[in-house]
């Protein structure tokens, strides 16, 4: 399984493909970084996207990663074609608390149809970054899977 | 690590800390059936909880395996303590669309600390139910750590 | 990703693949049962595939359930296809120890190239079975990929 | 949860755990490095440890990142305790061939009783090292578990 010659215009393509999810818009997030095979997501926290203790929920934690993660995979994969998440795992490390949280991914093995990539989501607290969280899985490139409108 | 002896009161203690998750009401999420050992979310799909192929995200999806084994996971831990997801894996296996989501979690070892669980989460179009993914994760108990209020 | 018609050779394919795992007879380990969907590993515990405290090693269960998975799948795949591992998770949940661990494994969603399996592990002691590992991972149909020598 | 102070004598209790494991020795691999926080292990490939394609097989590659993890872990674990795996998701990301394979760990997060690591296992053929697996898992301290004796 080598590697697709990288596209130019990966980077574009995920941003494109980002704009079309309605999940992530209700979230707050937004791609802050993105390049061949990473990308970095950013959330402001609110107190609507919290757990029992007052943490941001684990389900929002590994939203942010798995996006950063498909997107991050989305960059090398070739045009014509999106992203579908096939499996992931996430540690739960520290407590997601601060102002923002940060989800870095960058991809780790691509192949032909699965592409393997890692995250890490942070914390920012008072100018402090903690890692809450580590993800490991695996994305999938599709091709001719319609897309929704761009912020429908 | 021999298990616990199982509190009545768990099933009732895992509804009152699911009241106080903001992000389950943001998603409009129930618990539609719990008992000891296990428990059922069920979730009416939306637009605004999609990806950029209209199905609804993986992060929501995961959310509700992780929310339902959780609480499947607290219904047998002890009194005064709430759970808290250590880490979980998840595969994607169908598209999730339709017109309700239920994830329905059980308890596969009990034990003084940690929990394992697994679920299923289903889509349901049209009266026929779909298996969409599928989880298996640790959930940990934690005593003296304090809850939001309900409702907050 | 509608499944493929079963191929009713499928379980003598899966066999015939056993028999040219060098690996698997190093361990002892055997196949007691096999059918479209579903496949039984067993192993004879021995002083020799044991970690620190005595138990048998978490790789050794990981391998039994890794290979049970992996042929349950296989029954499924087209003729001419083999089984590559692409991931897999396992929680280990009581301590391996006994004469005899028994791995079984179940295909959850079979498609055109990944196939999603659950397995359990189960330590038979005193004529008595304790589940101890959990594993549920993803597993590829490769074509044209040459298999090694039976007994090789 | 704080993580503990650093036990000097940590990499030399992991080291003596580690020539309690029957299994590596028949897998006939070594700690080739060790210091505070992680651990690398080598195994020369053998034709008795592969699967049906003449590849390593899944489960000693799995084997040498458990050991690899749980050992880099119990560099930073309290005198007197032992460890254990809890669970650990793999990917296999290219054939394991060659002549040696090298697993190398380290700890993302000591926590008091779970500690996370991530391991890459590597293949070396003809002075080449190709990464073929990674690893992230969950690793428990135990303390007044009974070990078996040195190359029991």
């Amino acid at each position: 399984m080598p590697a697709p010659p990288v596209d130019p215009d990966g980077p574009a393509r995920a941003r494109d493909s980002f704009a079309r999810q309605s999940f992530l818009r209700l979230l707050g997030a937004d791609i802050t970084d993105i390049a061949p095979g990473r990308c970095e997501i950013t959330m402001p926290v609110r107190p609507d996207l919290c757990q029992h203790h007052g943490f941001v929920h684990a389900g929002v934690t590994t939203t942010l990663a798995d996006t950063a993660g498909g997107f991050a995979a989305q960059t090398l994969m070739p045009p014509g074609s999106s992203v579908l998440t096939v499996e992931l795992k996430i540690n739960l490390i520290a407590p997601a608390r601060g102002e923002r949280l940060i989800a870095r991914a960058q991809v780790e093995r691509a192949g032909r149809s699965l592409t393997v990539v890692r995250a890490e989501v942070l914390a920012l607290a008072d100018g402090r970054e903690t890692a809450i969280a580590l993800m490991q899985g695996t994305m999938m490139s599709m091709s001719g899977v319609a897309q929704t409108p761009a912020g429908a």
